[in-house]
């Protein structure tokens, strides 16, 4: 395993890119019963917002990724995660929406997370960083959207983790938004995705560089344990079908087996490859927070077990999506979702895009998603004026 | 974590049950090229040899299972891993049959693995241990059914590992067995099984008590690695709707989150049960060693790849069985063992068993498929005029 930076962690915030402070005059108060005061949320946007400021869309993002969607990562120089989705001329079309993402709350990318510094101590916060939960993590959001002065977004677009957030903007937020893409996401953690991320938990918290959750304070950082809990995790975003398309048996740079534990094949290459490289840009704390807030998740809880109460009378529009591969959030987790919809009278469109690559083709080039996504916009769009505000109508 | 005995390892030939050497007279050639000599196999039987010794059965155990098949185990006094299988009057009945099952090479439990002494240095194997392969451990397996004095098995039988040590034991020694039975299996292992596989070594690995494979010299086991292999594949032995029927999002002993990192749902509080009581009764080491020859394991290889060719002209009789729900080694992985029995001419009786409790089903309460074993082995039995021998016509 190659040697990193030590210094890395503590420095998100000096990562390119907008910043906001938030917290010190009114507190956020997370579901755990805390008062966050002084928190920062670091964000992105593309595009511009109209006079009325009738054009903007939030999107969410996943449990490793981050606010910089559609240009270079500041840290691995790699291309934004949703180059193929936020862009001119693109489905989430910067030439006409004003597209706004932020880091998590609980983050490791400019965010307030545990990696960042406790002003009551002046110390990392590490373990004692509230745990926090997907509503929080949208709470934080709804105060970057007032900061901005916008009153109603447009829409709330996320896959994965990112689709909870918009389930639960949905949720708490319904008239301050016009429509709601939830992708590739379910209504609550279930037994297995809770297993998962236990088993990365563990796997970073058996590492004797987490000391437990102070690692900055001893100037480690738990690579070892971050980098398994990564190829964990990261098997569980392909499907089957993909890894074998893409790997199979086929051999690494070598035409017999090592007799040994090298790693023969191409599948144990990309994983180890996956890990090394993850622990260079993420936090494993961050790790643990972000994980905990999704098993947490479970959005009819709050009311009284029936999910469609989440969303009675909304006048938000969803479009649903799933992907027939994906094993992580079946195509029957977004079936739960609408049929929550439906009960509650939700305007609502559902799609499962037939795909072989599993849970991580909401990221990937699949041009019918792309299609969905565009489509239903540009109906919204159309639906709420939205196109002669922009001058350039459908 | 408990604390654990240190000295366990290196003691597995201290176990009860039998032992034969091998080796010092005509070694062992493996697959990898090394000769083995002087190496132990341990296994335990149950029921009688009848006169013309053509009621024995080998069993075929999985890969942290061993030979303690129907009686409580030493080392944790549980039952035995297949006593609802295996035993008077049950589907391998041991009033009718003969019953063997030793521990895999590359084992832990009294059979000669990476934890025992190398006799050429007199000091434990570690990773000079040579690497095998699923048919060394079938080699191995018929040195000991000769040293029985057994020319002929009725019949050998196992799941998941032990189905594919049917399939070698088919393919290498078709003339020695009457029946086979490849249960939960697959022909080759696919990119997931070994992606899964590469996630449990590497968690393994990154335990800095695992020394380079040289615990045993440090007086260490790198117990919180290995825990986190088996916490990672025990979920890929369950279905997602066993976990969700076993655990759902139920908490453990409270009524609300900890707000934490404690196992807050049930299902996390197993899984670390799971880990940490594997510890005390399996060698890390091993771990690698067995999963790598399960990676390894491609059958059609040695045969042109074509797999039928592993079984051209067979008089073996075959019973393949899948179980609905088992996503490790799915039920397509049995029909391309059936395609090519059917390719190859053999007599092949196939079943997928409905069943929600996924891979592990094999070792569970699954009255159909007990019924299946049972029924074929009957028929096998009198197709063979093994009853008469028997003197308990069927």
């Amino acid at each position: 395993m190659p040697t990193h930076d030590t210094n890395a962690a503590g420095k998100s915030q000096d990562l390119p890119g907008h910043h906001v402070h938030f917290g010190r005059e009114a507190p956020l108060r997370l579901d755990c019963g805390v008062d966050l005061v002084d928190f920062t949320v670091a964000y992105q946007t593309y595009g511009t917002l109209n006079a009325d400021k009738s054009n903007a869309i939030v999107v969410c993002h996943a449990l490793t990724s981050d606010q910089f969607v559609a240009e270079p990562h500041p840290l691995t120089s790699k291309p934004g995660w949703w180059r193929l989705m936020v862009g001119p001329g693109l489905p989430i079309d910067t030439d006409r929406y004003f597209v706004i993402c932020s880091n998590i709350l609980g983050g490791c990318i400019g965010t307030t997370g545990p990696q960042d510094v406790n002003p009551v101590t002046g110390k990392p916060w590490g373990l004692d960083f509230p745990v926090i939960t997907i509503a929080d993590m949208v709470r934080a959001q709804a105060m970057l959207v007032d900061h901005l002065g916008i009153d109603k977004l447009f829409a709330v677009i996320g896959g994965s983790m990112g689709g909870m957030q918009v389930l639960e903007w949905a949720a708490l937020f319904p008239e301050r938004m016009c429509a709601a893409l939830p992708i590739a996401t379910a209504p609550r953690h279930s037994a297995q995705n809770i297993a998962f991320h236990e088993v990365g938990r563990q796997a970073i918290m058996a590492d004797p560089d987490w000391h437990g959750g102070d690692y900055q304070s001893h100037d480690a950082r738990p690579y070892r344990g971050l980098a398994v809990a990564r190829m964990a995790a990261h098997i569980t975003y392909l499907s089957e079908q993909a890894l074998t398309r893409k790997f199979g048996r086929e051999l690494q740079d070598r035409d017999e087996v090592s007799w040994g534990f090298d790693a023969d094949f191409q599948v144990e290459s990309y994983l180890r490859h996956q890990g090394i490289t993850f622990v260079d840009r993420f936090d494993a704390n961050s790790y643990l927070y972000i994980t905990r807030a999704m098993d947490y998740f479970d959005l009819s809880k709050r009311y009284g077990g029936v999910l469609a109460n989440a969303f009675k009378g909304t006048s938000v529009r969803f479009c649903v999506v799933s992907f027939s591969s994906d094993w992580l959030y079946p195509t029957r987790e977004s079936r739960a979702i609408v049929h929550a919809l439906n009960a509650a009278g939700a305007n609502v469109s559902f799609v499962e895009i037939s795909s072989d690559k599993g849970h991580d083709a909401f990221m990937l080039d699949e041009p019918d998603f792309h299609r969905v996504v565009a489509g239903f916009l540009r109906g919204c769009a159309e639906y709420h004026g939205l196109n002669r505000n922009l001058g350039n109508g459908a």
